[in-house]
């Protein structure tokens, strides 16, 4: 066994599309807290007030909703160097860019299933305007209270037509861990994997699209400190008329206690707390079976249909895939 | 209108009927938490560490699961005498006895619906032995930290086949406010009613027996200080193998935040926090119609198809009253 | 034993003095979340997104800081007009007048320690103006998610020269029920009394003012729902640079948990939580010595010197009477 | 710059002395809610619900309390090659050992301060006998419920004689990361360090002893999963009659929420949670100087004077060394 070196630092940033900006753009901004720190055309550039970097979420008007740029960040000049060739060697690679609000160079590829990836190392920290410096000194920005007062991006969960194949690139050719699986009929079915590059229990995961499409997103994961603070969220929500889908509740595998709602440009969006850490070098994979698995939920009701079926963009099922695809919670 | 005294000062305790009296008290005991305090025959009385009455739980093993007698503590003397004859006017009434363990003389009666009640003024404070004193001298007993840890009863929600007039009963005879109800049908079918003697939102909810049965419990409700309590008591509940039903989440009428699981004996029990208090004396009735209503759930999940239709006792549906009666989930 | 019927319902509403109008209603309305319905001259009145009432504090520019009016509502108008009589039997009435905001004819009096308060019956409900309109059909307005968000008015700490006269006065004319006391020097110096006229702990406490003043206010309590809203609540008034007395932490006697800052006029606010409430009509009064007194903190650190110095308006300390007087926290 | 290489995974196991193992135990096993998983001689092997290791916390009979070996598990076995390497280098070595229970071979060696250390890379993961396996496939304990309930071992926080000297140490035979410090007289006196060889915020602190002594401890630190379960800590242990020295509440550095208490044998124990994740690989360390730092606590009282001066063992000041020192709180 060769010794794992990790290249990956974290999930850098993620890029949302969304037919309705403005509407997003509310969503994001008054009703989760988040702050909008860069306008550039028909983009937005958001931040939680606990993230490091200057921007970790960026909002990009479309025509339809789904997932943009995945920016993951390398661990040192070296290691972006050594994933970049690996990506290359995969043949997935495409061109270097510039780099956007806040970054350096970043090179751009896709995943096995077509989503668009970046990776780049250099990245500018944040520095807080006068009125927005918080009164501690290790905390990026102030706590400012509004709404359900989001940290930081967490993770994000990727549909896919081929979880095995996905899986495998994220572990070999990204440096990523697997953490946890579900396998359906006696273990040749893989539903789903759940991934890391650090000792976040999952930075990625990857379900099996029920549709049969490519390229779909299932959710972005935003973080909040506390179980409580998701409860708070959920009221949040509602009072601004917002759709809850699911929750607040908790997944057997991650252990996460999650809600799920729909931004205005029809993505889906978690608010994320608890799941555990992993130090552990020697992690060993926890594999669920269909029965293991049940409902994916730890506590009380089973996850609404449109859970296992809604994915951004929406498409029509691709019927000579999907049929032979089974029921599944892609949490 | 005439002022309003308030002669019930509120749920003294309950008795519960298992046909597994030694399963029933490991739960109440181990799980949730609760302290055995006296055991008499096939009896055993529990208290929580909150309570100030020495005892507020009675399990009586019994045939089948159910209700036994519900205990409704007068504020004086005067006011036990007011309300004994108001329920003897009612033409109610049945006898009294000599007091169980801890209290004294209660008076014997049935509501309309045949649930078995009693009242009384005269009760013993708890006096904790040595081990079991608490630090804070204004607790009646130590923190044990044990499972649930339940602080205190609740309330409690009986089925009925007819609403309005066991609600009626509550209200005239026995002085209760009615806090909430909802009403279908443009409000011609009285689906549930919330009351309290108290500033307590419910003390007693009356609910529809969709089976058209009477005499039957819903559930009863135990205590905990706060939503993160009735997180970590799904964990608890889970990990004992014990069926949770629906929850932890928000209901929208009591605005309380619930836990159901069926203790070993087939009861439905309620871990609860949250909900609110009412002060006011001018209290404007809270009426819920089918649209507003929904699924009685302020987030996430509906309540799965038993919450309306399981009760104990078991019954098979009364199909002349059965076929009337919309679906409907009592909380 | 006669009979004890409760004639005061609830405190219905502060009235708070402030030499600085504007910064203390930003206070209350940009960091703790209440919701200003109503300005008058130089008066503004606010409430909690809880509250039913109209308005349950009321900000007054005044030279000093210090308490303004104290509102006691009446269970009916039959308990107004009892109340009413009572007091001024007791020599301490003063006039009618005509009800302000939200609220009918209060009668004017003053406790005996020459704090001002009245009792009234007739009040407005709130009627949220559309776009602050609850989804919750029981909640009177929408939760705003605005800094800590408080949700109603809870109680409030009186100081005073003589802790026993003003108690029998609560107790015996206006008919509260004594909860906890704490009585030092073998039982013969009263320093503090809590008492409530309905289930709630305490909905006034007297106090020994350390100064030997009379007539001022040791703080205003506001209610969260659990305390993981009081410990946000530090990180909310901690960012906006409001000045912490003490806790986050828990009271020995009440049980609360307590946060104490200073609004910009210079009243001291409680954020509050917790405690317990009081069903049982034949409450026995915990009193605690100086032992198990102790700190006054059932948990870490002390309470600092300010807070059992410092009071509104300030004072020099009066030395006739300061001297007998020990050090005490008026929690 | 060269590039960084985590060969240290995360702090592996604790061992405490103790002169009263029994008490010590009690406090671990039954306040605490560990769980004891072999003894042997006059040691017992310890564990949180939450420990993928077979055990993570040793107590060690012995004439005064302090710390054991403090157990460092390597990523890899080439980076355990690497790290005994490096410490040989700088002559710090001692010797191997054949690995304890649940581990294998062990390499011995000193910080510069004194304090036993080893490192090691195999390790046994914990299998749960069938009565405390849980219902979740990811846990590798059942959440017993019992009193604190730890979840894991966190950090420790180390008194030396010179931070700097082991903090290099820490960074440059370790590898680890510096988060923060606390340097005083306008940077030339360091007080404190914070490091970590993960992404945990610091899996050590390095404290400057005031009594100028070398090898104590100030405290271990056990984690829980969210901020109300540190305050539900605090009633189990006042209702144990185990004293509190301070908190609950929130560092500024660190923005860890704690609570201290001495378990039985004299050691000071953290129970903590909160506190931030570091994920950046180009982190910037923060450094608080006199007037930042404050009381070290960002709400509320100030530490007590005991937090500064014990450690365990205790010593008497030496004079020599501790008159240069200022007061300083060690979080």
């Amino acid at each position: 066994m060769t010794e794992r070196i990790q290249d990956v630092a974290h999930l850098g940033r993620l890029e949302l599309l969304t037919p309705k900006l403005d509407r997003s753009r509310w969503y994001f901004e008054s009703v989760l807290g988040m702050e909008a720190v860069s306008v550039e055309g028909r983009s937005v550039c958001l931040r939680g007030y606990g993230d490091y970097a200057a921007s970790t979420l960026k909002l990009t008007e479309s025509d339809r909703p789904g997932i943009g740029r995945i920016s993951w960040r390398a661990a040192s000049p070296e290691a972006l160097e050594r994933r970049v060739k690996a990506i290359q060697g995969r043949g997935l690679g495409d061109r270097w860019d510039d780099g956007e609000f806040g970054r350096g160079p970043a090179y751009n590829f896709r995943d096995p299933d077509g989503h668009r990836m970046e990776i780049y190392y250099e990245e500018q920290k944040y520095r807080a305007p006068e009125n927005l410096r918080s009164t501690l000194k290790n905390l990026p920005m102030k706590y400012t209270a509004r709404g359900v007062n989001v940290r930081r991006l967490d993770h994000l969960a990727l549909l896919c037509r081929d979880v095995a194949e996905n899986r495998a690139f994220a572990q070999r050719t990204l440096g990523f861990v697997l953490r946890e699986q579900v396998i359906f009929d006696n273990g040749t079915l893989e539903l789903g994997s759940w991934l890391s590059p650090s000792p976040a229990h999952h930075e990625v995961a990857y379900v099996l699209d029920v549709k049969g499409a490519s390229g779909r997103l299932h959710h972005i994961s935003l973080w909040v400190d506390n179980r409580e603070d998701v409860l708070r969220a959920a009221h949040v929500l509602a009072e601004n008329g917002i759709f809850i889908e699911a929750g607040p509740s908790k997944h057997n595998n991650s252990q996460g206690f999650y809600l799920y709602s729909y931004e205005l440009g029809g993505n889906r969006v978690e608010i994320y707390s608890g799941s555990y850490l992993v130090f552990a070098p020697d992690w060993e994979v926890v594999t669920w079976n269909e029965e293991e698995r049940g409902t994916g939920v730890y506590w009380g009701s089973p996850l609404p249909e449109s859970f296992i079926q809604y994915g951004t963009p929406e498409v029509t099922a691709d019927k000579a895939s999907a049929k032979r695809i089974p029921a599944f919670d892609p949490i």
